[in-house]
C-alpha cells in the first residue's frame, strides 16, 4: 500500500514518517515534499494544508485524512476530488490537549491570576476575592468532539456551563442552546466565551461587533478554533472600549501572526502560537490505521466530513 | 447562645457576622475586636489567628472552630485550653478553591504557558511541543481533604499522579508513598511537586536543600500549604543553580510577604498573596452550624484536631 504524507510542519517530518511506518504494515510512504512520488500508486493521503493541486495528482486516491480537527483549509484550498472521502481528525490526544488548554485559560480568567504577576513586578501584596465556579457562567461555541469534551471537564470542576451549536446537543449538566435564534440568549449569559466551532461559511466572522455587544460587560473571549471566526477590528474595539475585559487567542487569520498585527500590542490580548492542541503523530497514525483497516475491509472510515456543512 | 468571632480579615468582618447570624438561630455574636464582649457567655469561638490570650478569657468555651484548614497558628500562638476541642475547617468551598488553584498552576507549568507571554512582549511566534499528561509526573505532598481532592482532579485530567503522606492512603489511580522511608523515592519521580501538608513539627522545613536535590533536574514546586514548610534560602539556591525550573508560592513565613524579601525579585518565582483557597463565610458557617447542632445534641464535632499530630 502507498501513502502520501504532506504537511507544513517540516520540523516534525521524521517523527510523522516513523509514526506512519509504525502504524501500518507493508506500506510505502511518500513525502509530498520529495521528487520521487509515485502519484498513481497512492491510495491514502495524510495531510495538513497540502499545496493546491497536489491531491488532484493522486488518480487512485481512496481517502484523505486531515491531520487536524478543522478541515476548512483543505476544503477551501486543496482542489479535493469530490468522490474521495475526507476524514477529520478525532483522537484522544487532540481532545486531551484541548481540555488542558481550555481548562487552564478558563481558570486563569476566572481567578484573575494575571494581576498577581503585575503586583509582583511592583511589588505589592493584594489578595482578591473570587466567585465560586457555580457562579461563573462559561459558554462554549460548538459542542462537537472538542467543545463537548471541554464542556464536560469545566462542568466537572463546578462551572455553570452552557453550549451553543447548530443543532441541539445533550450533555449532562450543560445548558444547550441551538441555532441562530438562540445565539443572543446564549451570549447574554456568558461571562467567559470559548470558541470551538468548525470554520464554515455559516460560522465565519461569528465573533463580531454585534455578537460581542451581546456578551455582558467584562466578559472575556478564548478563541481556539480558527482565526476566521473573529472579525479582528471588532474584537480590538470591544477590548479598547472596556466592554470586554480580555481575550486569549490561539488562532489567527494568518499564521504565523504577522509581527505588525495590532493583537501583539493590545494589552488585554494574550497570544499563544496555535498550540492549544497539537496533533500527536503516534496516536493520530494509530487512529488512521484503524480507518484504513476498516476501508480495506469494505467499511467506511469514521469521522468522514459532510461537505455540505463543512465538518 | 453566644459566639465569639475573631479574625485578622477586618475587611470582611460584616460578611462574616452576617453569615454567622444567618447560619445559627437565637445567637448573640461578639466581635473579639469590640469592647463589650461578655467572655463568660461565650460557648463557641470562630477564629483565624486570634490574639494570644483571647481564647483563655472564655471560661465556658465548648469548642473552637478554626476558619482555615491549617491549625498551626492557633496551636502555636493561641494559648488554647487543652480540654476544649479544636475543629479544623473542611468545606466544599475550600476544597473547590484549592482544586482550581492547583489545577491551574499544574497545567500552567505542564504546558509552559509563561513563555508565550515573554514571546508576545518581543514579539515572536514560536510554538513548543508538550508531553501528554500521562507522561507528566505530578507529586502531592499530603493526601488529606485538600491534597486528596487535588490528586483526584489531576488524575482525572490524565496526569501521572503520586502522593506522599504520613500513613499510606488509597486513591484510585494515584500511586501512594508513605513515611520518611519513601519520601526520597517519591521525590525522585516527581516533576511537579505540590505541597498540601499540614504544618507540624514533623513537616516544618520539609522543602529544603536535601529534599529539593532529590527532585529531578528541571522540576518545579507549588507551595499552597504554609510558608513554614519551605527553607527559603534553600529554595532560592535550587532555583538560582537551575536545578529547579520554577516555583509558585502562595504562602510565606511572614504574611504579607515583606517587600524586601528576595522572592519578589527571583525571576523563576511566581507569587500569589495567600489566595489559593479562601474560606467562604456562608459555606463555612453552614458547616460550623452543623457541628454546633451535633454538639448541642451530645455528639462530637467533625474534624476535631488531634493535638498529638497537629491536624
Amino acid at each position: 500500500m502507498a501513502v502520501l504524507f504532506s504537511t507544513r510542519w517540516e520540523k516534525h517530518t521524521k517523527r510523522w514518517l516513523d509514526a506512519i511506518q509504525g502504524a501500518l504494515t507493508d506500506v510505502t510512504v511518500f513525502n509530498g515534499a520529495d521528487n520521487d512520488v509515485d502519484w498513481a500508486a497512492i491510495e491514502y493521503a495524510l495531510v495538513w494544508q497540502p499545496p493546491p493541486g497536489m491531491l488532484h495528482q493522486c488518480s487512485n486516491l481512496k481517502a484523505v485524512f486531515n491531520l487536524g480537527a478543522g478541515v476548512d483549509y483543505v476544503l477551501e484550498h486543496s482542489d479535493l476530488p469530490t468522490d474521495v472521502p475526507l476524514v477529520r481528525r478525532v483522537d484522544p490526544c487532540l481532545t486531551e490537549g484541548m481540555i488542558e488548554y481550555v481548562t487552564h485559560w478558563v481558570l486563569h480568567i476566572h481567578r484573575g491570576f494575571a494581576r498577581y504577576r503585575n503586583y509582583q513586578n511592583e511589588p505589592k501584596w493584594r489578595p482578591h476575592w473570587y466567585p465560586r465556579p457555580q457562579d461563573r457562567r462559561v459558554g462554549i461555541l460548538g459542542l462537537g468532539a472538542l467543545g463537548g469534551a471541554a464542556a464536560r471537564q469545566l462542568q466537572s470542576i463546578g462551572f455553570d456551563v452552557a453550549g451553543w451549536s447548530r443543532s441541539s446537543k445533550t450533555i449532562d449538566g450543560v445548558t444547550s442552546f441551538a441555532g441562530d435564534d438562540q445565539l443572543e440568549a446564549f451570549l447574554n449569559r456568558t461571562e467567559i466565551l470559548v470558541c470551538l466551532l468548525p470554520l464554515t461559511p455559516a460560522t465565519k466572522g461569528i465573533i463580531n461587533a454585534k455578537t460581542l455587544a451581546q456578551l455582558p460587560e467584562g466578559a472575556q473571549v478564548i478563541n481556539v478554533a480558527r482565526g476566521g471566526h473573529v472579525v479582528d477590528e471588532d474584537l480590538i474595539k470591544a477590548l479598547d472600549s472596556d466592554h470586554l475585559a480580555g481575550a486569549v487567542l490561539d488562532v489567527f487569520h494568518e499564521e504565523p501572526l504577522p509581527l505588525d498585527h495590532p493583537f501583539w500590542k493590545t494589552p488585554k490580548v494574550t497570544i499563544t502560537p496555535h498550540v492549544a492542541s497539537l496533533t500527536n503523530p503516534e496516536t493520530a497514525c494509530a487512529e488512521i490505521a484503524k480507518d484504513i483497516t476498516r476501508m480495506e475491509a469494505g467499511k467506511s472510515a469514521r469521522y468522514v466530513v459532510d461537505r455540505d456543512v463543512g465538518y
